[in-house]
């Protein structure tokens, strides 16, 4: 194996025993010794591959988003060559939500990753990054499902993104098992289903 | 001063040591002996008013959502004799979000807790009820305002209620500064006017 790869990929099995520590044995262990051992490696070798703690959370992170938006990718490919923009904004808004055990884990590392950029400017700026630019992908679709008349054209774009990503609200609710899966998807549905009222027409 | 009421007091001060360790050092810091730091007095002393970090924590977050129901308590009187239901509805989601200091204080140390059930089935099961306890108000307001006619009775109560209180998602784009508290306001107004559509003349 080439030895980047390895590199690579030594570092994506820490980065998973660390999301196993957050949802296991909670944030309060997630310091490099107890990753380590979650990992099965000496503290050691993993400051071999990160630097400090910081270092291996926002990789972490990063592998975090990663993986989501490679879920996406996948369910993309599934919605063939010109998926309606409905499903498009319903697969990434699912993806976010910790609905089953892949998408669990890294909604847990993102909810983790939040507190700790309350009293971490770093991790702040860097969270606060990644969210905006996820924010702006859904804002692009928005505004062009309006543009292609999928969306009324009374919609203003900003307050439409705004309203679909607080959807991802759901977390709590279903890490709690307040609200029931089926239920999350039902209300999301809903949802979509008063925001896109038009056929796409190209809005003429 | 009376024993009973020192002692309440003491509880409270400790737990609002515990939310500014959970804001200002990080969720990794949740130790009694950290939170004894912050609140000024000696280990053994916090121990002397909880048994357990359990205990502690628990006590911090019931206390955050007393809080949160006196604030909106609060909001509720200066709303006058007959709210509209659109206004209570508006109130209790609104200091359920980060947008000032008192709201950012419960609800950050309702993101610990929830990150802490994850791994703790007392603190989950305490952390469900109180939080379905809250959803069942939201949904009898909701059931309420659809047979008064202010909500359209073509509306479901359960997935308008869930609908709701995914709002609260808008959390994590506050405390990460990705949508300001403005657009917040806006998009619940919009949101709220979208769904209050009746003038309540009993849906008759």
């Amino acid at each position: 194996m080439p030895k980047q790869v390895d590199h690579r990929e030594r570092r994506e099995s820490i980065a998973r025993a660390l999301w196993r520590v957050v949802g296991q044995r909670g944030v309060m262990h997630l310091t490099v010794r107890e990753v380590a051992r979650e990992a099965g490696f000496s503290h050691g070798h993993v400051q071999h591959y990160f630097a400090s703690r910081e270092e291996m959370l926002s990789f972490a992170m990063d592998f975090a988003s990663e993986q989501t938006a490679q879920r996406v990718g996948r369910g993309l490919e599934e919605l063939g060559e010109h998926p309606h923009p409905r499903d498009v904004l319903r697969l990434m808004l699912i993806e976010m939500l910790p609905l089953y055990a892949d998408a669990r884990a890294t909604s847990r590392m993102s909810a983790a990753y939040v507190l700790e950029a309350l009293h971490d400017k770093k991790i702040h700026a860097r969270a606060r990054d990644s969210l905006a630019q996820g924010r702006s992908l859904v804002e692009q679709l928005v505004r062009q499902a309006i543009e292609d008349g999928y969306i009324g054209p009374d919609r203003d774009p900003v307050t439409e993104t705004n309203l679909l990503l607080a959807l991802t609200g759901f977390t709590t609710f279903l890490e709690l098992d307040v609200i029931e899966p089926r239920e999350v998807l039902a209300a999301v549905d809903q949802y979509l289903d008063r925001l896109f009222t038009g056929d796409g027409d190209g809005g003429a």
